[in-house]
């Protein structure tokens, strides 16, 4: 069943990309001013939503244990604060960089981890849990932050005129 | 690797069940007034994406192989035809009652799906392709319809106040 293996791990990754370059599609679409704009009235600005994306993707270098986080900076304005509380945001076009840099570091680690290697634990869940719990693995973070991409996906398509 | 291929179709199907209980959660705190505005000014109602939600979930049935749609009626109307073109929708009652169903029909048919199962093509592709693109399988359209989901879900959160 190794095949099967992989076969599931690269439908799971071309989920994935599909995602990444459907959204860099969008943003690349947008300009900073439509970025700039609510994606719905009173809710989060592109702009945000863009530096929300690159701080929980940037939080999957430690999360799928391939390193240190990129723009540990992004953290405190972009997950732990909501948009329009206060901290100012970098540029857009640093956001851009940061988000596109981000999901190239990804890439060149997933290309390197075996099927096998998808089926090990994240780093949020202790040797003891992922004994009794297998299935929260690396690969369910990768399935679930597809999700979260797709989620907000489907909300910056509101900047499209 | 047994073992390890039905643990990544459990993830994939922990996926989908937690965005449908997500997606049911927010469509019973909705109420049928507010389902039946905009998601954002000039994008889709609340309504319409209940409807559409339901006709591709039904869909999946036939793409699956699992059986016939449930309630053809819904593609012309929420698939073919985009919101306020011109059919008439039937009422948010009717449409919570078919997404409902649909979804615990797919339920029970996934239930007996072994892992295996999951790997075998869907119906809109050849067993001529599919021997060259195994990748093109059920599990694919199920990652997919979740992504789709999440997605939606992501704009129907909007309509929360």
């Amino acid at each position: 069943m190794e095949n099967s293996l992989e076969l599931v791990i690269t439908t799971s990754l071309n989920a994935w990309n599909t995602h990444i370059d459907r959204t860099n599609k969008l943003f690349n679409e947008l300009t900073d001013e439509q970025l700039q704009m609510e994606v719905s009235p009173g809710r989060n600005s592109g702009t945000y939503l863009l530096g929300h994306l690159a701080a929980v993707h940037d939080a999957m270098l430690p999360l799928l244990d391939l390193g240190e986080k990129l723009y540990p900076q992004l953290e405190p304005i972009f997950i732990r604060t909501p948009d329009k509380s206060g901290p100012e945001k970098p540029p857009a076009a640093d956001l851009r960089t940061y988000w596109t840099k981000v999901n190239d570091t990804l890439a060149e680690h997933f290309n390197k981890l075996s099927a096998a290697d998808w089926l090990t634990k994240h780093t949020s869940i202790s040797e003891e849990d992922f004994k009794k719990e297998p299935h929260r693995n690396r690969l369910s973070v990768l399935m679930s932050r597809t999700n979260h991409l797709a989620s907000h996906y489907g909300q910056l398509l509101f900047l499209k005129k």
